[in-house]
């Protein structure tokens, strides 16, 4: 068996030296067999139905079981129904590095998001076991339960989950309470799944990209720079309803014009700031809605993202700001109620620049990015550092069965996986 | 008995010579307690419920009949259900000369939209039988059927009502057919009702104002110019769906910001072309509507009324060719689908000159303005030349229990009334 742990002492920063020739690459071909056959999985004619707690997600979690049992992994399922398959490391004195992702899908998802991090990592560690290379921290691959229906597992881990969330309806028909039984875990335990920080090394995801990017504009690798935060507040404008035909033009108080010079405000503010900041109106609805009556109020969402909760404030204060003007101009008042907010979790910048040299020691081009989507490594920053890795998706698509990673990405994907994964083990 | 007809050859223009002292003016006492009479019919705690064809619009016309036989009008109802009081002309080959409105109001109405018209008219007929006075033409107070449940009777007169429309259910839970015949109609007579061209020498309709422009800006008469044409489209803009974290504001096709552009370009356009012409988008829905999804799809109403067909049409062009340049910029496309028309139906121009003659005769100042909203004189417009006199409404309220006009204007405007109709009889 070859100890990989003495390579650490390679001079930082000559990437040639840190990963000769000789450094393990994973096999693609087995990875991309593996998708496939898992892709098989609750899969029907309008797409993968691998809801969490459903008969697919226990078909799922069953052969990514066997995977990982070929792979040389301990496995067990904790409280909260999460999946960890581990691998011990030379220093047993050391916390374990974990990668992972979820295998659970949206209704009519696809194949890739979520299951292309646990098979990768699975890959990683077989690769590991084909060449009988060991690390020093305990490698641990850990599948996270019900990640797309509120990310209940790793926030178990981050002792965010409420007591009362166990009795919501996921789209299995099973409450959140039943499912974690339903897969092997016990709602009334979810306290002991919770990891402190110093508990866990490090955390590494693979994932497609869920936006148009990568894809689009031909870049192999995505660094993730975090997770972004996440704010929505409902506005409502307040104007006065009156008559469509007999109140003139320069008479109205027309909320619907408001709100239409605040949407554009919304979209041209978080265009022109400096930085990558996304600001969107979903959703947006004129009272009383006839086609003959001048809206007298209207309600709109508002949700502003960005990789640092100063940055998203910094937006809305320059929206609001907007808003003042407007309603100034057009003698209507804006209302701002907060309903919702995620915090931004960053990866660890140490992480970033080992995926980056990672993917430059394979001669893939990369891109760092944040995050627009949550993920579980947005739970497991509570408690570890984390990094992310992202490949291309056809169009930017997810949550669909449209998914697709070309094949040659998906083994990038995997490759830089393992070359960070031993990089970090290596610190 | 003193005719009046002979006046006509007084010279033109010189009003004083034309209205001198002895002219009669209308008991405004008389006509301010009939409405107050009136406005107890039909009156619950959240305002007036004589939607046509109830047993409340029956009690309207039982009590304006009896006002019309007191002014010595002959009495009768057509197949249509509209009411007619006729006092006959010192000659007999003339046709009438039409003086109206109508008495239903919409759910929760008021006391002045419709009511003010008829009885302002019976005050102008009593007032010429209190003094004796004749007139050349006959002279004839109609009551219009269903004028907010469709216009029923002015639209039967103009050959307009399809059999179809009497299937209708109305607000007071007949069909517009069985309506008709509860208020002593035949709906299977409606064609007996037509009027052609010639039949009537004029109508003329006083009505409140239905925006806040009299009242506001201190003008005691309306001149009205004519009753606006409408158009209403539904406007589809299509853009590209996405994930509202993961698409960066610079890829993004949102429908709801090309949309919102739209809105601000409507109300833009329709506030800076010369002319007094409105448009309005009063009803927005963005697709698929959830706060973290950018808009692929937004479906709107857009609403354009102006005095003549053509200036509606270079509105309806002009915000065609904004929505072409948003298009471009934005990445989307526009669809307009038309599903309304109303034609409009300018005032006889001799009409507006003799309104506003009158109205200087009285010493009160006046105002030439479209009508925004519609009325039976949209109707007999088809058939005949239509004259309309506005008073002031607070605040410029209708369809509400809270219009209200002062006294003084009540009295004003029923003065107008009576004075043009004179007028009209000495052409």
């Amino acid at each position: 068996m070859i100890t990989l742990c003495g390579a650490s002492a390679l001079p930082a920063g000559t990437l040639a030296g840190v990963w000769p020739d000789q450094e393990p690459r994973v096999d693609g071909d087995r990875l991309n067999r593996r998708l496939a056959t898992f892709g098989a999985i609750g899969r029907g004619p309008e797409g993968s139905m691998r809801v969490a707690f459903s008969d697919a997600d226990r078909e799922a979690r069953a052969y990514v079981r066997q995977l990982m049992g070929t792979a040389g992994l301990d496995v067990r399922t904790d409280a909260a129904g999460n999946l960890l398959g581990r691998r011990p490391g030379v220093d047993g004195t050391r916390p374990p590095l974990w990668m992972g992702s979820h295998v659970d899908s949206v209704p009519q998802g696809g194949d890739y998001d979520g299951p292309l991090g646990v098979l990768a990592a699975i890959e990683a560690v077989q690769t590991l076991a084909d060449r009988g290379l060991e690390t020093r921290h305990p490698v641990e691959v850990v599948v996270f339960a019900n990640e797309e229906g509120g990310k209940t597992g790793s926030r178990a881990m981050a002792g965010e989950v409420r007591p009362e969330e166990l009795a919501l309806t996921t789209a299995s028909g099973f409450t959140i309470g039943e499912g974690t039984a339903r897969i092997g875990g016990d709602p009334d335990r979810l306290d002991e799944v919770r990891r402190r920080s110093g508990d866990v090394a490090g955390y590494l995801e693979l994932h497609i990209e869920q936006g148009a990017v990568l894809y689009a504009d031909g870049i192999d690798i995505g660094v993730v720079e975090g997770i972004v935060g996440i704010k929505r507040w409902n506005v409502t404008v307040r104007g006065a309803t009156n008559h469509a035909g007999t109140t003139p033009m320069d008479r109205r108080r027309d909320a619907l014009v408001a709100a239409a010079r605040f949407v554009d405000a919304v979209h041209s503010t978080a265009r022109s700031l400096p930085g990558r900041q996304v600001a969107t109106v979903g959703r947006i609805e004129a009272r009383p809605g006839a086609p003959n009556v001048i809206p007298g109020e209207v309600v709109l969402s508002l949700e502003v993202r960005d990789l640092s909760m100063d940055g998203l404030d910094r937006v809305y204060d320059a929206v609001r700001a907007r808003a003042d003007a407007i309603a100034g101009d057009t003698g209507t008042s804006f209302g701002f109620r907060n309903f919702y907010i995620s915090h931004a979790a960053p990866t660890d910048p140490a992480f970033r620049d080992v995926i980056e040299a990672a993917a430059e020691s394979l001669g893939l081009s990369r891109l760092r990015m944040p995050s627009g989507a949550g993920h579980d490594a947005q739970s497991v920053a509570r408690f570890a550092p984390i990094g992310m890795v992202f490949v291309p998706s056809r169009d930017g698509i997810s949550h669909s069965p449209q998914e697709w990673t070309p094949p040659e990405d998906v083994t990038n994907g995997a490759d830089v996986l393992l070359r960070s994964l031993l990089a970090l083990d290596r610190r």
